[in-house]
């Protein structure tokens, strides 16, 4: 894209055809969510009302709720259910600012659903404007299926699921839950050798619910970006920084679970660069939107405002291997813009909770106008 | 409003001329904002990074910061400008889903501009759909030139300001910030009983910084509701309770100061009807949405998704006089409606930041549809 001036525009370029007037409003670069789990079924609406009441993550998982029932009904949809949901969180996803998105599976856990939410994406990739980065993750969870055998299922991702994604082209990076009760280290460096070994980026969910050492594998393997690290020791932080790691804080997730923020502070005095993401999902942090993870980034994580701009644009764009064409207002660099209705962009902070969202560009094309998507 | 099935209708009234699809939505009653500073000019969007720099609000205030800064901006700027910035307010106001709302002086604190400031709501009031209720504030903070005299600056109020403010029939309540450093308990007793006398139904900040007594002394002068009450005593809890005086929570606040939320969950167990309100204003919450406001409340301080709702909408409206026509939907009440984008009202809290409203209908017009102002 050119930057600068109209004059100077109209002394070098053709005049253009079409103008989109943003008087009064701040222009900044399209939002880049890079840790989202877009194709899903099904809701979990009831749980926070039932952990309010003092019921217990895994009272609510033993009944039938959390994460088995996301996979459950996951598995139930149809590929067209699936594309629809999608398409409509794109929309409000566009409506938000944002035009660049990770989407991964990880609600299938077994090879038939995770080609499938990974069709869906390629499918609603194409018939939507918000560019789409899809991820692997069928290391999501240990299925119900394979719970007496954790290892047996990390066999079957990585003999199976992983080369038919890999065969199909359908993903471009991975992303694995190390946890305590999900995978353990060891598992997690097998799943992610093998992932690098097909060439994909690696993601890791890292030390989220207690220090397991998952900012200093994130480190190890050679990750692209780690996510959630509400545990991550100072160490694995010092870790991060020196192996150039990004840290995806999803300040929603602390929000919806009531739980402590990222220690954001911390990760950029040690020089780790920070995103912000939303991780859309349906048990932990169900929202679309950029502007509402930045006021809490901010306001719940202490964030300055301009530290969340960034988050939410040139570093969730590193995170997703595309600060060379993505996440900021550069010349060389795809027209991805928002035009906000706000005299500045601390307003996203400042006047949380209602969109200001006023046009959206993508890739040179208007999606957004006035507030109202645009025909594509 | 009727309330029932189309074929109920159609056996006793004439079949509508129109119909509103609300399938896979969800219907509640249009939200009620009962505690707003709507008519304010200038924008203080620099200070929350000042104080997540370290520095005090009142060493902001001594820079020219602070509720002066508001005072000043709104002092300069002409009635139409002020006219201006409400009616996007209530724009804004309207596509959240918000049907009715208060709105407060307090940034005049002179007797012309506090004058400007209802006169701009009742001209809003006349050209917006969104009911307004319109509340005299001019003990909203002692101006700069009383600050030598506070109790002189009472004297005004009582004897001009609520006078000429009565004598345009330009408020129909009334708001006193008792607070320390702001009005001591026994000035506000002298404004609230003044102000009674006038026919004012009363409100009251009270214990927002610390404990004043003010839930106590809302129960004593009668008032109909108390707002913030962050440091509200047990024994101001039971008195409000006993007094049959509203609390409203305004968790905007909380958030965006990083403070503690009010005693919600004290203030159901001990029999107080909460309600939720945006406390919209320019230093401590710019946000017009009521959706916000009942995730904050559910997921900072502790309401259930149904306590969120009734407090949003019927508590509300007990706070505002209206309990008798608006906050539910019940045969014979005025037809303010929503219709969200979601399959149960929960998805307010569990679906945050994002606008689920698809539709709003006031006293029977349908005045947003699809997500879009409709002309009026």
């Amino acid at each position: 894209m050119f930057v600068g001036t109209g004059r100077e525009h109209d002394r070098r370029y053709e005049p253009p055809d079409m103008i989109l007037d943003a008087v009064g409003g701040t222009v900044i670069p399209g939002f880049v969510d890079p840790h989202t789990h877009l194709p899903f079924a099904g809701y979990r609406e009831g749980e926070f009302d039932r952990r309010l009441a003092g019921e217990s993550y895994s009272q609510i998982a033993g009944s039938g709720g959390g994460i088995v029932a996301t996979v459950a009904a996951t598995r139930r949809a149809t590929s067209s259910e699936l594309l629809q949901l999608t398409l409509h969180r794109l929309d409000r996803q566009l409506l938000c600012g944002t035009t660049t998105t990770e989407a991964k599976s990880g609600y299938g856990l077994n090879l038939e659903t995770e080609i499938k939410q990974l069709q869906v994406l390629r499918e609603a990739g194409q018939r939507h404007p918000v560019e789409i980065v899809p991820t692997a993750m069928p290391a999501h969870e240990v299925p119900e299926e394979w719970r007496h055998d954790p290892d047996g299922y990390v066999d079957v991702v990585v003999r199976e699921i992983y080369p038919a994604i890999a065969a199909g082209c359908l993903a471009e990076q991975v992303d694995v839950f190390c946890e305590r009760g999900v995978f353990t280290p060891d598992q997690t460096r097998r799943l992610l050798a093998d992932a690098k070994h097909l060439g994909w980026r690696i993601h890791l969910h890292a030390d989220e619910l207690c220090d397991l050492g998952g900012a200093s594998l994130a480190a190890e393997t050679g990750a692209a970006a780690a996510s959630h690290l509400l545990h991550a020791s100072h160490e694995g932080i010092a870790a991060m920084a020196q192996a150039g790691v990004i840290a995806i804080a999803l300040p929603g997730v602390s929000f919806f679970l009531r739980d402590r923020f990222a220690p954001v502070r911390d990760l950029v005095k040690a020089g780790v660069p920070v995103a912000v993401a939303t991780d859309c999902n349906p048990g932990s942090s169900h929202t679309e939107s950029m502007p509402a993870v930045i006021a809490l980034a901010c306001l719940g994580a202490g964030l300055s405002s301009e530290e969340a701009l960034v988050a939410a644009t040139l570093n969730a764009a590193a995170a997703l291997g595309r600060a060379d064409r993505l996440g900021s207002i550069e010349v060389g660099k795809q027209a991805d813009l928002v035009v906000l209705d706000a005299p500045s962009p601390k307003h996203l902070v400042y006047h949380f909770g209602v969109n200001l969202v006023r046009h959206v560009v993508k890739a040179g094309e208007i999606v957004v106008r006035d507030g109202a998507l645009q025909p594509h």
